[in-house]
């Protein structure tokens, strides 16, 4: 079987390699897809890769992966601390799901550390940049075909 | 004079049968909506039944109940923990409105107890699953009617 | 068969008509006493109305529905926020109880916000004046014939 | 000399074995009884025993045991968390007062982690069920007679 | 005319003079009636003046006050601090009140700093010991009569 | 022996009977020496008058207080609820203080519900308005007298 | 060169002379669009002004404004107080921008204290309604042209 | 009719350009005056620019504000975050009054976040350095003539 | 069967007789082991008894009770209150545990009032000095021999 | 260059495939031991993997390994929620660490959500299993050998 | 060079040997000044001894430390927990400076445990009585010589 | 007599002159030990100078210190902010105890601020660098010699 990865990014990820480098690193979200779609095929899943800056919109999309999806990997963005909507879209499509900050949100302001995506998410990675991303591939395809 | 009342409900209640089960019920959102209006026709009242996941949207269909509109439902699911926005749509359009709440939030976790909804709101009903619909169209009739 | 239903009030809840108009309307608790039997006279409950500013004949009243009682309304006053020993009760007889307040609790003090009773009841009725007492008795109708 | 110990219990005790026996087990306040006068006669000391749902008949009593009680044991269900009156008495008779809870009060909901009884008791027996009691009897004798 | 004030004390006053004399002083509660009295007499008002260890009775007593008392001093004791229904029932009744404490309580546990009774008072009078209820009929005649 | 008794006012109480009538009253500081005098020549006190807008004048009369003056009345006006420094001057002194405020502060908004001086003054007479003065008088003249 | 400074509005701000007019003034947005256009004519500032319902439109024309706006007014409505997203687009975009508020948010409810933008804004300007617009203008005008 | 605008600077406002540049800018406040003295002129208004380190004397300079001054521009220094006596004087005379502050307070300690001056004040503008204290102006000048 | 007793001391109570004998008592730790042996003897219990200074010591001797030991006496002592690893010790082993403590913990500083160790402790004694201990190995003889 | 990563592992995971399987799952510490000894050989890397349930010893093997060893993989186990002796000793000897947990601490009590470890780490990585290791060995090569 | 040391004492201070002696010891500020100027002269450092009931006094005076001073000891008195003004002055004036307290402010009331000055001192020396002030000028003399 | 003091240092002190620089300095722990070293000799004190990272291990070094030592000088590193251990050990002892560190604690991290030996210290030197033991040397010498 093939297993289908939805692997979203939230607002202001568009703007990634321009925005406060400093915190996000260099590289664009265009380069973030290439490295997700290199693994994806090194892992024989089919990885679909989206950025919205729309709460409603991700929703929907958490919603519609619920037939043709086996995994999501989630970078919420803005969204991680303070939606609960997106926590409630997760709870109910039941698809394991991996959070990804490229950042170590822990070590940033107050108000970045509590993650309402935490209360639905398997688990977490975060801190690792870019690579976060790959690594979440590997954890998914470890979860989808060790269990 | 025949009242028009706008039941409006939030994020992932499309969902609404096969999210958590165990919380929500299985009736789905069709289904309450067929209560909706048969309890609409029996107290005269045209009933209008939306869904959206966008906290936008919902803000610019209460901004357009203004004119039309005599009386709201509204179960913000999780908006109602964190909107400031719909708070305000509600103060400014000055309709009754009634919240309703499938479950009872009170006994769910911790983030769920408050809700920026009832600053505007004449009343709540929650954790009566579905029927509090029903409950809230009767309520609602009585405070367009009997004032 | 016919459901016995207790229609529990608290504390100044006497004075109802009397007390504060502005907040809890000027309809006296005989009036919403008469309101009470005519929808159980109409769903074919036997309701009996009590009231009593004692928290411990309060508590006693709830252990002593255990045997007879299929349904408990309670509208508990001022002991909502303070009583656990109500709450105890309420857990203990398990009777399906449902949370009634005249006022919408949580567009007032700070300390009106949090029900010990809550956390026992299957939902909560409030800012909807007496009518939130007629409602409950449907709520409780439909929770005893339909499940 | 012949001890007086007064063993008071708090509301909902008398539900005892009929509430919720998975927190507090299968014996009924009869029961606890039985081992505690069982216990009070091989140490000699005449044991009271009594139960009340009401705050105020709980102070009085405490205030009555000052002449001729020489021990307290208090379990005060749930005004163990929100009773200062009860407090109060306490301090006022000055009898050595052992705090009993049948659960590990400690394990339960956060409003039930702090006791006022315990600013004005010896001690407190917790978790251990109905053989608390049989053990705060014999620490009370301990008391009376070692010191 | 001649007014009748109605000097009501909470639980464990009634052991005044027993109860920790280096907080509350050795003088009786039936001392303090006496000076009560005096001062009534001197001022031409009628002055009621009991105790009672139950919430539940205060309550009633405030509530049965409603036509015959003009003016009310409560000392609640440990009440004070935790009764939402002894404020709703001094909100309801709408006679002026007073409120006393024999000791400072700002000065005590930080559990007793905080008063319900003040949202329904006058004034507060504290840390004056029995005078403060001499101050306290004087502070009452005063609004009666001049206002 | 004639007792020195000081009575001093905080900032802004010079603006008394214009500032805010509907909070204050409208009798100005003038009139509330009048009172003071008044009272104190009944009772055969001298009484000193005084009023400053500067923390720091406050805390000086205060330590001059210490040879001369046997009692203190002090409505400490905004300092109340920011100065420790004049709580370090009256416990200094160890002269007998009396805390005096015209409105009940538990009544207003939650920064004037804590007060510094409190920790270091015998009592507080509160909400009763320039009466609170004469009252305030009274009872110092009875410390100083009766004890 | 000619500056263009981009004016944008959160949810609400659409009804505004129609909401709340004790808190927000009579003035319409459209009405608040003239001014602006007239003192951008003035200071020889092309001025765009726009309103949204949504958050992620909201970001998403920040995000857009990087490359041809020099200057940015943001008054985001409810959405200062909720929104993460905003925050971390005007910190992606490294346009000066000035918060607006028509009310002076800290005398309003206790959530309305707070504002996420700004974190990222030069400076706020709040509680002088409209003209706090023309005032922000000018304040972008010099921003633009002294440094 | 001219009208006598009142410009308050509380403590170490006297170093500005010289204490911490980085924060506060490398303006004087004799910079500052000269600005304000030319705003003033050009809005015929009569400016009177103070500063002062001393609580009590600012206290006595907005009560002696009362009858000869329209309107009050206050920069209350470290004062705005700990002085209630100051809010109290604001309160007490009745002129419109806006806050200034040169930073942007809400981006610097928390402790910084907080102002009693804003309880009083119409309007507050902040983070736009000495230009604030000409549009402070601007906003006076319409308060005072257009209303 | 003979059940195996694991005693477990913390930090400083090898000081016992010594350190601050108004909280403790003057009894010493070898005085309190007698004491358990002989009731361990008396109850055909064998009684290991330990103290260690040292937390992570602590957390080897409970794992290796794991095999040997059927039940658990734990004083953790200043560690009750910080550790984790204590906790989590607990839980992985499975052994029934008793927490006890000398002092009543409740009455002392806030910092000694939460126990970290009762999360996985059957129940708690405390306040009862050495006896605690003695009452202790009485209940953990009857959960291993009554259940 | 071959790079030495030291991985350490704190209190009770030694218990591992013990210790409550429903949270941490069956596999062993050595299991995990030889994942990650795979997983160095076919990074080239050489890892060290050690466990220890003493804090103090943790502190010094991080001290230790200041220089010999490129990279840290860490699971404190209960200290990384208590331990600013830990933070101070990965903090200085500045060599780049990864924090790892089996569970997804932020779903787990509140206790486990705030992590002193995390100050001091690159990134996290939790919830994830024993896969976790792997993946945090993946990241620290990719640490070492890219930048 | 001779450095000039400016000793800094804040409100109440010049009561000291009079004001609470258990707390502060016995020696009066006049005993200090010798200690210091003896301290001062053995050191080679020109001692300017003040003190102050007024904080606006201290802001000046620290202020106009500014060109003539080296080093400040800072004895903030009452101020120390409340006078940002003062923090500030301290900061504005960039001289080293130590705070200084008599008694060990972390052992007294939790108001006293927090302290403006940190934030702009070098170091705290607390706890040690008038000894302090010696050590705080050898603290003094070290970081203007050696650095 | 020649008075014998142990000046104990927690963890990571033995990194010094290597941890951090920019916030401890550049002296090792050897340097500072010399410099203590020659100061009890011009003293004529015997000073002990040890280091531990073992929590465990510092209790038992200060409880060791009973008979033999008559004064401490605590560096407790990261302890000093978790240790209740380390505190009951000090309280236990009654030697004369003062709590160093070399940078102010009071102005980093918010968890660093609090101290739990500071409940049992003598006095507290702090932000001073190596310095501050020097001066805790002379501090504890009087101590011991003058009283």
């Amino acid at each position: 079987m093939t297993y289908n990865v939805l692997v979203l990014n939230g607002p202001n990820l568009n703007l990634l390699g321009v925005r406060e480098p400093q915190i996000y690193g260099s590289e664009t979200l265009a380069d973030i897809e290439v490295l997700c779609q290199h693994m994806g095929t090194s892992l024989s899943m089919r990885v679909e890769f989206r950025q919205s800056n729309d709460e409603g919109e991700m929703v929907s999309w958490i919603q519609g992966a619920r037939d043709s999806v086996q995994g999501l990997l989630i970078n919420a963005g803005g969204y991680t601390h303070t939606s609960i909507a997106l926590l409630d879209a997760l709870s109910a499509v039941e698809i394991p799901a991996i959070e990804i900050h490229l950042s170590n949100i822990h070590r940033r302001e107050g108000f970045r550390h509590h993650s309402y995506i935490s209360y639905a998410a398997r688990g977490m990675i975060c801190g690792l940049g870019s690579y976060g991303y790959v690594l979440g591939l590997r954890a998914m395809h470890r979860i989808l075909t060790v269990v």
